[in-house]
């Protein structure tokens, strides 16, 4: 029975690390007293140690250790003994190419897909996902594939940003540039405001959270869908 | 003799397509009367003769007709012959992709190298770096390599966008972006803010505009330099 939590940002503006999912995780990772913290997205380039030790801050709170993945020994058997499991944030390229290198994603997809429980937040999400085609990271690394870990059958852009229609900024928005992943892919994207997250439970998969949510696909224009909605009927 | 701008953005704030350059890029293509645009790139999914036709209404105000590299039926040979060569932006991942699936890496560069007058706006200059790592667009495509043409000894950071205080966003800024990039790369990095571009000529490498650069280099403070600064003393 899976179960699992992908949330578009650990955190959320004038809050703490993750207090806002606070209540969510708890349930998620109820009866469980050690997880496995995987550090290799490391937001601002933080070492695997600092990363930890900011997870933990969280997670002590509701009485559950963080265990650092970088601190095992065999990493594949960390993961195929958890218990439970958290990605955190940072840059995704660097994450996923490390889970390439240490040969983690099956093991790591196999745990979720059994039933696990696994919270991703941002680049953790993005995993999670078809591929990471839809992430808003900087490739500071070049990942051996961009296939991530199909744990659901869409691809997520976390921190999804409106339009701001006072920018005088050139850049792309992030609609263009979904759009634009769209002309090369057919998948369905979730564009995941801050503050709202995709839940997985047994055979269940729906949008959580306060906000609405943009929904990106092929041949359509993007529309928005109300928490509570069920992914599967997209 | 080595003949090239390298700018942020095709297009800025209130102004019309490449308006603001019009003086440079004249001087840039003196003596030109037909130039070869490299339409890979496809900003918002453009199609390729669409963007062509985008890139004209411009270049014909100055004297010049852009054909479509698209449009030749062996495109090394054209870039080989072109008198003069613009890549315009839009995704960089699709544009290096297609280069790379066409083999048209080498011979543009050493078009370059070999002084035939060079345009690229956004993602036209993210190629002329050592890598695509610091590009700010989505990786819609999984190209080959991100290595890129080598034609100046540093990245490029297009669009360069400043954080902005007042945001409630908590996605990354650029300037963090780039630094997560410096944990991984030991290469000096050009934040060229929109509106500004790099001029190489013969052995000179500057940067031009109105507006102050951001450098960004491993184990120093992130600094601006002024208009006209030598690239080459960095």
């Amino acid at each position: 029975m899976k179960n699992f939590i992908l949330a578009s940002t650990s955190t959320v503006y004038g809050s703490d690390y993750l207090a806002y999912l606070k209540d969510e995780v708890a349930d998620l990772f109820q009866g469980v007293s050690e997880i496995v913290f995987v550090p290799y997205a490391r937001p601002s380039g933080v070492s695997h140690d600092e990363y930890t030790q900011v997870a933990n801050k969280f997670f002590n709170s509701i009485g559950i250790k963080a265990v650092g993945l970088h601190s095992f020994d065999n990493p594949k058997e960390a993961i195929a003994n958890a218990k439970g499991i958290f990605t955190g944030g940072g840059n995704t390229f660097l994450l996923l190419k490390t889970l390439y290198e240490l040969d983690l994603i099956e093991v790591l997809r196999n745990q979720i897909l059994g039933g696990t429980p696994y919270l991703g937040t941002s680049a953790g999400s993005n995993i999670a996902g078809l591929n990471i085609r839809t992430t808003n990271d900087m490739p500071i690394v070049y990942p051996p594939s961009f296939d991530a870990m199909d744990i659901i059958p869409f691809n997520i852009n976390p921190h999804y940003l409106d339009p701001d229609p006072t920018s005088k900024h050139k850049g792309e928005t992030r609609e263009t540039r979904i759009l634009e992943f769209l002309t090369q892919n057919d998948t369905t994207v979730i564009g995941i405001r801050e503050g709202n997250w995709i839940r997985g439970k047994g055979d269940q998969l729906t949008i959580e959270g306060k906000l609405e949510t943009r929904i990106f696909q092929t041949n359509k224009d993007p529309y928005e869908i109300a928490p509570g909605t069920d992914l599967l009927k997209l």
